[in-house]
């Protein structure tokens, strides 16, 4: 190495006119055939007609088009433009304390007004609603992630916004709910007395702490029951992870300017939408032949769906209300451990990822808590910023990956995915300093009880 | 306006390698002869001898400095590379709402990984003293904004940091504790049992909720009891606003690049230091004639030191073990009403801000607690981001100088301090729906018990 080369960047920062100004819609490259949703009552696959009570038609037309491209309309542009294209940062401190030969770098999505990836789909979703006529959305929030950005987003396009948010959380994690407050949505604790499922569930046990399950049965019934709402899903689905591509297209250039491409590329996955957002357009490559990169799915050992669970047809929710789907899932009555990943307590996967998993395009690997939140401080030590519980699941394969390199004398370049930040998480820290995590790890008698019955 | 015009930019974003590489000191600059500080006993103006036991013999030059650019050291910069740049962001969205003819520019620091601007000082501070041996920082805080900040910028730095916080904010605002957990930091509640100051006023009265005079009493005598520990302090020192102008100096690369030099100026003020880290620069041309920018300090009316304060000596500290300084002040025993800009409780000003106030080059204006949490919520409902209760301060004047301008049909060009995110203040957002938030304004009659006294 010369005296006089430069140092490498810190970052890469792209200008806003630089943005990708369309989605990048992967079945339009799948080399399979797809699987199609099945009705939940009569298990024949369905049509446009059997969404259009929940959904604005250009979603539904979103969720089946074989168009290799989408143009992302001119107002969400703006929208997004108020925190895209976000950082793409070479993890150097983290390397050179890792003593690694592999080069580490991360797209930074936590720069989001509400903190994660999920603002990408939430103004994409708001908009098409909007455009549409819909006066106000309905949907069901866990930890408060994604009930944060909608929030957000309707207030950005001038909806309603209705949260079913999932008792417990509602009660021990007051802040997002503040957040949603501040973007002017309003939030109820699920199981609610708003709905019919909602009052059947508090009649029958009136102490609730509700499940993600519950709180998107009464989101669906939400918007199925009124004219002026539509229901609107923050992961899993295909729409949904279309939308989350503006990650990886802009990381694609960015990682081209810093003429490093990913070896190896890793998020962290609950339903699925940031790990498809950063990897779909690395993908595209490597489905073409182009490229040998591999990429890694991380998940919590507490909800092992691509790692442990059947590739089958499922529904995405407790109260059998949704379509079928054919995905990774460990059963539409299993809920999962309370870990503070919340936002990957999910049974399923969604069924692009668990499809690009059976056809051997994405590996999982599942981590127990605390190892989570080891690389989660090792990382906030090195680099700064704070990880949210779920995007530290990538840091811990980054960490695993970047050791195995330097042992094996290797040089990969890694890319991985920073979903959120931390800041509305640090009760999860306090109880990791605290020694008070648990480490959650499904038996194999428990994993065949739950497969077993689908 | 043309159909075919370019749409306005949301936001500048500067490229790393355009970051400033050398600090702007407004004292080489001053149009007035500087009051030099005075010895808390002789009351002889000090010379660096007096701070040797403090600080490190950089950071006591750089305060009396007559250089006008200090370089930035190589580490620091690296350090900063972090997070800076930081985005300078058009405030369209608020533009409209407002239906104002002015152009509303802000300066955002809430990108760093504490969350605030305090790192920009934080960074460097660590950086001399670990340059000059210093193996330990001890420091107070309030709320936590500074405290967080000197955590993260130790362990980049490789440092212990001991900070004492004030017990009231130790108990009820624990997650800026938690942030300063992640990043290694040893935080106990002030006052404590590790100090003489502590362990008197503990036995004086077991339930003192502490302030924060006790904990920088506490702070300064850590550091001054022990060789390997150097003291640390968030604002109102020279060379404390100096290392914050990287702020002003972005802003204006960025500002002639949005092709919009700023007509007003604006910051929260409670020490000083984001409002001056962004105002100086654009200072130093008004000064020397070439503008004739308006500088508004905004700060609350439960501690106006600016507008209502008396200009004088007065101890930084309610211990008196600090020197004593020329500023604006309420006195050293004033203990401010609980508002929740936790950051802006201080009794004195920073001696340059204060100087040039009484120059007439920067103006104070103050605010009841309940008008800049409106101004706050309205901001992040057309913006996004949720400011932290300081900064709003800064808000609310921005937005009655918008609405002015429009009422008069002007079109002047304001730029302001985003100065943080208010992740971490969510509770005072929930005070504010729940209408238990409270104005606190000062009678003139307890105005003139307090300045009387000075």
């Amino acid at each position: 190495m010369s005296i006089h080369a430069p140092e490498a960047a810190t970052k890469i920062l792209l200008d806003e006119r630089e943005m990708p100004t369309r989605w990048y819609n992967i079945q339009a490259d799948l080399p399979f055939p797809g699987s199609p949703p099945l009705h939940p009552g009569t298990k024949q696959p369905i049509g446009p007609q059997d969404l259009a009570p929940l959904f604005p038609m250009e979603l539904i037309k979103q969720e089946v088009s074989q168009e290799r491209y989408i143009d992302i309309p001119s107002p969400v542009q703006d929208a997004l433009r108020l925190w895209r294209p976000t950082p793409l940062m070479r993890a150097s401190r983290l390397e050179r304390e890792l003593k690694t030969t592999a080069k580490i770098y991360y797209k930074y999505e936590g720069v989001s007004p509400a903190g994660s990836h999920k603002p990408n789909t939430a103004v994409a979703q708001a908009f098409y609603n909007k455009a549409e006529g819909t006066k106000r959305l309905s949907t069901e929030t866990g930890a408060g992630q994604w009930g944060s950005a909608l929030a957000f987003a309707s207030k950005l396009f001038g909806l309603e916004c209705m949260i079913y948010m999932v008792r417990i959380s509602f009660e021990q994690k007051p802040y997002r709910k503040s957040m949603m407050h501040v973007w002017g949505a309003e939030v109820v604790p699920s199981p609610s007395d708003r709905t019919q499922v909602g009052r059947r569930i508090r009649a029958e046990n009136p102490d609730s702490t509700g499940s993600l399950g519950i709180a998107i049965s009464e989101a669906v019934e939400d918007a199925a029951g009124r004219d002026d709402t539509k229901y609107s899903l923050g992961s899993v689905l295909n729409h949904v992870l279309m939308h989350q591509t503006i990650i990886g297209e802009e990381a694609l250039l960015q990682m081209e300017r810093a003429e490093a491409m990913p070896d190896i590329v890793v998020g962290c996955v609950g339903g699925g939408s940031n790990f498809s957002g950063l990897a779909f357009p690395f993908l595209r490559d490597r489905i073409q032949g182009r490229t040998k990169t591999r990429f890694l799915a991380a998940e919590p050992e507490a909800c092992p769906s691509i790692t442990r669970g059947k590739y089958t047809y499922d529904f995405g929710d407790t109260g059998e209300m949704t379509p079928l789907v054919k995905m990774h899932t460990l059963g539409h009555n299993f809920i999962p451990d309370g870990i503070h990943a919340g936002g990957l307590r999910y049974h399923g996967m969604a069924p692009l990822v668990s499809a690009l998993v059976d056809h051997g395009y994405i590996e999982g690997v599942a981590y127990p808590q605390r190892s989570v939140f080891d690389a989660a401080v090792q990382f906030a030590r090195a680099e700064g910023t704070i990880p949210a519980p779920e995007s530290a699941h990538a840091i811990r394969a980054v960490i695993d990956e970047a050791v195995k390199a330097r042992d094996r004398g290797e040089s990969p370049t890694i890319l991985f995915n920073l979903s959120g930040h931390g800041l509305l998480d640090l009760a999860a820290y306090d109880a990791y300093f605290a020694g008070t995590l648990s480490d959650v790890t499904l038996s194999e008698a428990r994993i065949q009880e739950l497969v077993g019955a689908l």
